[in-house]
C-alpha cells in the first residue's frame, strides 16, 4: 500500500509498505478523509526525534476493512472515525483517569509516533472497541475528522479551564485548537471571551466561534489590553493555544488571582517554559496551570459528534484546501509555510 | 410605604409598613421592576409557615436609595439588582462554601422568608457590596430581574448536573427554572438536551432555549421514552425542576449508571421524597443526587448579566404578562392559577 | 475442581466443576485466601435473583496458575490479589470514570454473579494485566484479601464523603465495611468521627481505627445524640455502611446544610429508599447523596496494598475466624447467623 | 504600646505605639503566644518592599480585649486564635472560592503586610466573627498558635496536591511548612511518603510526621532517588515546600504524567520560575501546577484545631526555642540566622 511518511529529520515522502495485520482486538482502517495537523510539521522537523519510513498523519475517518477476532462491535464497511489518540484503556494511567498517559508521558499518541500514521491505504487501529466510534448518518466524513484532534483538544482547552458561568476567558492564538478553544469556552458557558489573533481571517473565525472581542497583539501588549477591558482585573480563564513560553506567561499575567491557565499548546522549543515569578503572586495567588493531551476513546469522540449533529458546532470553516491523497505532500508543504491563509487542509482518499 | 403582603396562610393583601433603615452595610433599594415566583405561591400556601404582615417576593431590580455608613461600592442613585438569595458571607456555611445556607438549612432566603420581600416600594439588602450588582447600560431592568433568581437557580441546575461536553441530559418540567436549566445545559456544552413537557407553548419555548427533542409525558411514561431515544442508556444527566416526587424517581431512573442526578425543584409535599432502589441501583449505581438553593451574590449576579449582555441569553420571551405594582394582587392571583400560559407575571413600579 | 455453589435461592453446597481456561487477555488463578461477605449471603438469599451452580465469593487471594497469550504482566507463580470488582477497562463506563459500572449497573461486579466467584480451586480473572496486582512481600496473603473489597469499598465511602480536613464525620454501623469507612474517614484527615454502633466488639474496632465517639443507638436516636454533641449543627459527611432506608434517612437528618451523605450499603429490600423531606431540606439544602461500587483495578489494589505494606493499615483484626477451604459451608452458615461475634472468616486453601 | 517593628530594609526594633481601636465588626487581641515565620524574615529583607514603623509577625494566639458593636460571636475575656491571613468575606475573590486573594493577588494577608502585624501589645482583627476562633479547653495556646499558618499552610499543600489514598507523594524541603505538608499527605491518606531533606533534626521530625522515607538530595539528585525508588515511575505527587525554581523544578520531574505538583513555597527571587520543558511533558503530561496561600477563616481554625483536640496533630515537637515578648529580636534574629537547628521560636507574652 502507499503510505506518506518521514524519512529522516526534514524528509518526507511516499513510500510502499505492507498492509497491517489486527491483532485480536484491533481494526484495520480504510480511510476516506484526513486532515493535516501543525504538529506533523513539528514531529518532521525532529520533535520528537529521528525516525525513518514513519507514515505521518494522526486525523482520519473511514471504513472498517477488517476486525480482530475479540472485537465485537465494528464489522467491515462500518464508517468510523479513531481518535488521534488511542489509549490502552487498561493502563495504571488510565486506570487513573488520565488515558492519554498510558504507559508513559503522551503515550496515548501512537500515530506517525509509536507506530504508523494515517496518510496511508490502510491504517492499524488497537483496541478498536475502544477507540473507534460509528459515525451518524447526519455527520459528513469532513465534519467526522474534526473530533479526531482539534475539536477535541481544542474543547478540552476550555474544559480545563474551570470556566465559570458567566465569566471570563482569554484564548491566545487562533489557529484550528485556539478556535476550537474558543468554540470550547462558548460551550463551557463562558460570559465573554476575548480571542487574541493579529490575521485577519483568523479573528473572523473566532467571532464565528463565539469570540466576543478581539485582543489584536500587533496593537498592543495583549496583557494589557486585556486588563484594560477588564477594570484591571484580568480573566478568569486564560487558554494557552500556540506553544510558546512567551504566551505562556502571558496567561499567567492575564488571569486573575484564582483564575485558571489551561495550556494546550505543544511547547516544542527550549530548555525551560517560563512563569512570570510576580504575575505568577509569588506561586501563591492561586493561579494554577492545567495541562492536557487530546482525549481519546469512543465515548469522547461519540459526544463531540453529537455536538455536530444537533448543530451546535459546524467545524468546517476550518477547511481551508483540499487535496487527493497522491498530493500529500503539497498539503504538507502548505501546513509547514502557514501562507495562503490555511487553517487545515483536508486529503481526500478515492 | 406600600407593600403586597401574606396575612396568614392563604391570605394577601397589600399594607403600610415603615420605611426600613439601613444598617451600616446595607443599603435600600427603590424597585423599578420585579417578577412574581411560584415559590411566592407555595409561601402563601403555608410552606414555610404561618407569617403574618409578610411582604411577599424575591425578585427585584432597582435604584439605590440610601446606604450604611460601611457601604463603599455603591451610592444612591445608581441601577442594581439584588440576589434572591442574600448570604451572610462570613458566616461558616459561607465559608464552607455554601453561602446559600448561611446560618441555616436554605439560611441565605431571606426576602419573603425572614424578613420582609421586595413587592414594596423600598426594600433592605444586607451586604450591599457583596448582594448588590451593577447592571450594565445595555441590559434592561426586565432583563436583569431574571438574574436574581430564574437564571441563577436553573443554571445551577445545569452545573449541578456534571453535564460532559456533548453529553445527553433531561430537564423534567419547562416551567421558568426548567427553561433556565435547558439553557443552562445548553451553556454546559451538552450534546443533546431532553425537555419533559406537555404544555405546547413550554415545549416551543424549550425549543429555543436549547432543547433538541421534546419529551411529553402526556404520549407516554418520559422515562420509557428517554430510554428508547438513547438506545436503552440512560442520559448522563437529569435535572428536577419541578418539586415532586415522582419527577426526581423519573429522574434517577431516566440517567445512567454514572450519572447525575441534579435536583433544583422545592419539594413542598409528603413525609418523604423516594427513590426507586432498582431504578437506583440499590445504592451502588454511581448515580449521585446533587441539591442546591439559587446562588446570590454579586460575582454570580455580574456573571449572568454579562451573558445577557453579551447576547446569549434572552430571558425576556418568559415574560407572559405585565402588571403595575398596584395590581401585584392580580399578577398573584395568575401565578397561583396558572392560567392564560403564564409564565412570569412582571411587576412595574412607578 | 471442587466449588462452593449456589443451587438455588437458600441452597448452597459443594460441586465438582470443570476447570476454566483464560482467553487471550486473561488468568488462572489458585486461590490461597479468600473472605466470606455478607454479600454471598445476599445472594444466596436472593438479591440477584435465582442461580444455579454458581460458584459464591468474590475476594481472594493466591498464585497465578495460567495466564492468556496477551498478558504481558503476570505469569504462573506470582502471588498476586484480584479484586472484588473486575472491570472491562476499555467499556463506555470505564471512559467515563465509571469502570465499576461498566457495561451495565453495577457491571463490574462479575464475581458470584455474572460468572463463577472465587470459593473453588482455580477461579478466572478477565483482563488480568489490569485486575490483578502482585502483592508485596511484606505483605501476607490474610491482609492482602483486605483489599479486594473491605478496604476498597470502605475507603470509598469516606472518599466520596468529601470531608474537609479536620472535619466531621459519622459512620453509621461498624460491619467490616463500615469499620474501613471509619479508617477511611481517619486516613481523609477527619477531626472528629462518631462510629454508630450498639455491638460492643464492634465499638472496640471502630476505636482502633480511628473514631473518636461511639453512638449508641440503644442509647436513643443517633440523629439526636450526634446533632447534641455537635451544638446541633450536624457533621460535615455521614456514611451509609449498612444498607437501609432507616440508615440512610439518618445520614441525611446528621449532616449539616451543605454536607455530604455516602452510600456504600446495599440497599436489598423495599420498592423505596427514603429520603426525609424536611431533613433533607426539602431538596435546597445542598446535601448531596453520592453512591458507589467497591473501585477495582490494578493501581487500585496497589495502592491499598502499600496502605498495609506502609504499617498505615491492618486490617487483620477484622479475621475474627478462620476455615479450610472445605468447610466454607460453615464459614458461611456463620455469616449467615452473625453469632459469635462473626466480622469476617477467613478461608484457607490447603 | 509596645511592638515589635521593621523600621525599613533591613531594619528591626521595638517602637511604641497607639492602640488600635476597633470598627464595628472588628476586635482587639491582648496576645498570649506568637511564633516567629521565615516570611517575617523575607518582610524585613524587602520581600514586600519598602515598609516604615510596621509591627511584624502573623502568627498568634490571645484573649479578646474588646469588640466592635456589630460582633456577636465573641467577648472581652475569650481565648481565641486569628488565622494568618483575614479575608474580607464579602469581596469577589471570596465569593469566587478565592478568600486568601481578597480584593488582590494575597489580598488576605494583612497583618505585618497591609497593617501592623500581631508582635505587640494589642492586635487589632478585621470581621471578627469570621476570622477568630474560639480554643477548645484541651489545646493549649502554643498548640494553637500553629494553626493560624504552619498548620493551614502545609496541610493546603497536601489538599491541593489531590493524593490518591494509598498513592505516593515527595514533599520537598522539611521546614516547619514543609513538615505540616508530610504531616497533611499523611492525613490525606497517601500510602507513601517521601520527605526531601538534608537535616538530621528535620528528617527525623519528618519521620515522625508520617514520612516513609527520606531523600537526602546531599547524596544525589533527589528526582534521581525518588525515580529509582518507584520504578522509574515517579510519584503521584509533589510539594514544593521551599520557594526556588530549582526545587519547582524538581517536583515537575518527580511526578509521574498525570501527577500533581502543589505550590506552598513563597517564591522570592528572580525574574522566572522555571518549568522544564522536557520533564514537563511539552505541557501536554496532565502534570498540573497548583498553588495557594495559607486558608483563613474561622471554620478552618476550628477544622484545624479539632485535629489537635482529637490528638491527630501535635504541632508542639517544631517549637525549638522560646522567647519572651522583649526578646522577640533575639528570637527574629535566630530565625534569620537558621542556626542551633531553630524549626519554630516562640513568644510568649506576659
Amino acid at each position: 500500500m502507499r503510505a506518506f511518511v518521514m524519512n529522516g529529520i526534514g524528509e518526507t515522502g511516499f513510500a510502499e509498505k505492507d498492509r497491517p495485520e489486527p491483532g485480536p482486538t484491533d481494526a484495520i482502517l480504510r480511510p476516506t478523509k484526513a486532515l493535516v495537523c501543525t504538529s506533523d510539521v513539528h514531529t518532521v522537523h525532529g520533535a520528537i526525534g529521528e525516525r525513518e519510513n514513519l507514515t505521518l498523519g494522526h486525523e482520519v475517518v473511514g471504513t472498517v476493512d477488517e476486525v480482530g477476532d475479540s472485537v465485537t462491535d465494528f464489522a467491515p464497511g462500518d464508517r468510523v472515525v479513531v481518535g488521534a489518540i488511542t489509549p490502552d484503556w487498561g493502563s495504571a494511567a488510565a486506570q487513573d483517569g488520565h488515558p492519554s498517559q498510558s504507559g508513559a508521558a503522551l503515550g496515548g499518541w501512537k500515530f506517525a509516533n509509536e507506530k504508523d500514521g494515517v496518510f496511508a491505504e490502510y491504517v492499524h487501529v488497537n483496541e478498536a472497541d475502544a477507540n473507534l466510534a460509528p459515525i451518524p448518518e447526519s455527520v459528513t466524513d469532513e465534519e467526522a475528522a474534526y473530533v479526531t484532534d482539534m475539536m477535541s483538544t481544542g474543547f478540552m482547552g476550555a474544559e480545563h479551564a474551570d470556566i465559570p458561568v458567566g465569566g471570563t476567558v482569554a484564548v491566545f492564538a487562533q489557529g484550528p485548537v485556539g478556535l476550537m478553544a474558543t468554540k470550547g469556552a462558548d460551550l463551557q458557558g463562558a460570559g465573554r471571551i476575548f480571542a487574541v489573533e493579529t490575521v485577519q481571517s483568523r479573528q473572523d473565525l473566532a467571532k464565528q466561534y463565539g469570540a466576543d472581542e478581539i485582543v489584536d497583539f500587533a496593537e498592543g501588549d495583549p496583557v494589557e489590553q486585556i486588563r484594560e477591558r477588564t477594570d484591571g482585573e484580568g480573566v478568569d480563564a486564560a487558554i494557552e493555544a500556540l506553544g510558546s513560553s512567551e504566551t505562556l506567561e502571558q496567561c499567567v499575567a492575564a488571569v486573575k488571582p484564582g483564575g485558571t491557565v489551561s495550556n494546550v499548546g505543544y511547547h516544542g522549543e527550549g530548555e525551560y517554559v517560563n512563569l512570570p515569578r510576580e504575575d505568577w503572586g509569588v506561586g501563591m495567588a492561586e493561579k494554577d496551570i492545567v495541562t492536557g493531551l487530546c482525549p481519546g476513546g469512543r465515548l469522547r469522540l461519540e459526544r463531540l459528534l453529537a455536538l455536530i449533529d444537533s448543530g451546535r458546532v459546524d467545524p468546517t470553516p476550518m477547511t481551508t484546501h483540499e487535496f487527493a491523497f497522491e498530493n500529500t505532500d503539497e498539503a504538507f508543504e502548505l501546513m509547514e509555510s502557514k501562507e495562503d491563509g490555511v487553517i487545515k487542509p483536508l486529503i481526500t482518499f478515492e
